[in-house]
């Protein structure tokens, strides 16, 4: 099997070309691939399909080889994927995902896709949607008890759940200690991903983030979202922010006209490989 | 650059022929390269050179960059690499290192190497040289005060310090409490290695390894070869022992004429690939 080993701010999948490659095990592909000692090492396996319903379907596996709707860093990656190699000269893309028909732009640069854009949707603030336990229309700011000390807490849904908590030192923070905390915390019915934040300036912000069933992880789409749109709901940024995350730099923009988020940034390719999958069949 | 990604029982290097190609700046490469979510991903760097005094040159690379002298499960795949990738016919093969110059012996089957064997030199017993702060001429089921606990270790040296623990209930140790109290106790000069082990039946052992400034990992070559000369010592073993380590299976033989330890096992070809190493230059 031919794959490409690709990575949007520290988030890597390896990536198929569906349109030469047939893959008959996914999710053990997946499983067998994602293995940083045995395999090729990845947070998982993403194949670039056709679509009857858009120019590209992507069809997604976590490392554990369960299927996952949809991915912000990835998705970045399938645009730079198909421009780069060839399967389109567009650089409008419609992406067909289990969450949805996504719409990214691409800018180029010497025939490479540089930067990408992604629309992530409306971003979700009634509290029995994200879903959180609360009162009134949105939590925007309210006190959370964790282990007997008050939180601020922002709560948005960009499809997930996300917590947003402002700090001062968030480099120092222990986050494998307070993340699991807010995670299984009983105002969760559903658990939540948590933001850990520093307002830098009203353009930019630092961020951490614990993600739900994945602990801290180096970048997280939807929580950059998730922070952008909390930080413009306490009135600490203007509506376009960059977010710094431990993997690099995302910028979010909030339209709050059509009540869309989008997200911007960067999509590499690491190698290209080829792997015997003789093993599975 | 060509590569090849390798593994031996989950021991996992980037292995580049350098009779075709050339590396400019090894360490920094062994660094990008090695990274598990922006690079290869890898335990390092091995590169396969020409010899004036060997058959083959291993020049090894940790994934910090720092130069390393040899690695049993890497040799073993320099041992594959060089048979399985046409470099030679023979399978006696001699392999230089900073550690001196190996003798490897192939098993092949289907015209690839499948399990190779290491002349992993002498063990050390005297207490001095392991280094280990105690009286006589070896260490074995010595009493060490560890917290308040004792425990009988035996120590070994192959070139690199080793105290070897006998427990019953190897899987359930809390191994990243206990292995750094012995790696930084004071009566290890050098701190040391541990192995934590259990004997299954006189030719048979399951071990765990925590590897001074590493951790524990899926296998250590030198840490089964002490294991073994241990549990001969201690009258627990025959000669010859099978020990099961996270990453799989090692054979190791004490040959107590010649005084040396041969170590038998796997070597994988994971996949081939490609990276571009421009934003080195």
């Amino acid at each position: 099997m031919k794959f490409t080993k690709m990575q949007g701010i520290g988030n890597d999948y390896v990536y198929v070309n569906c349109f030469r490659e047939k893959i008959d095990y996914p999710s053990e592909t997946a499983k067998m691939v994602s293995d940083r000692h045995f395999g090729i090492g990845s947070d998982g396996l993403i194949l670039i399909k056709p679509s009857d319903v858009a120019d590209f379907k992507m069809e997604m596996y976590n490392s554990d080889g369960t299927q996952s709707e949809m991915c912000g860093n990835g998705i970045r990656c399938v645009g730079k994927y198909v421009y780069d190699y060839g399967l389109t000269r567009d650089t409008n893309i419609t992406i067909e995902t289990l969450a949805g028909i996504k719409f990214l732009e691409l800018t180029t640069k010497d025939d490479k896709a540089v930067l990408i854009k992604v629309d992530m949707g409306n971003p979700e603030l009634l509290p029995a949607k994200i879903p959180v336990v609360a009162e009134g229309d949105q939590v925007v700011s309210q006190p959370i008890d964790v282990d007997g000390t008050i939180y601020q807490m922002t709560c948005v849904s960009m499809g997930n759940p996300h917590a947003v908590i402002y700090m001062e030192d968030v480099k120092g923070l222990e986050i494998e200690k307070l993340g699991p905390k807010f995670e299984k915390h009983s105002r969760f019915p559903n658990r939540t991903n948590t933001e850990f934040a520093r307002i830098i300036d009203k353009k930019t912000i630092e961020m951490r983030v614990w993600e739900r069933g994945a602990g801290e992880t180096l970048a997280c789409g939807t929580g950059a979202c998730a922070t952008t749109v909390a930080s413009i709901l306490n009135g600490y940024t203007e509506n376009e922010v960059t977010i710094h995350l431990l993997g690099g730099d995302l910028i979010i923009k909030w339209d709050q006209e059509k009540n869309k988020v989008f997200m911007t940034g960067p999509a590499e390719v690491v190698f290209d490989g080829e792997i015997n999958l003789s093993s599975l069949a």
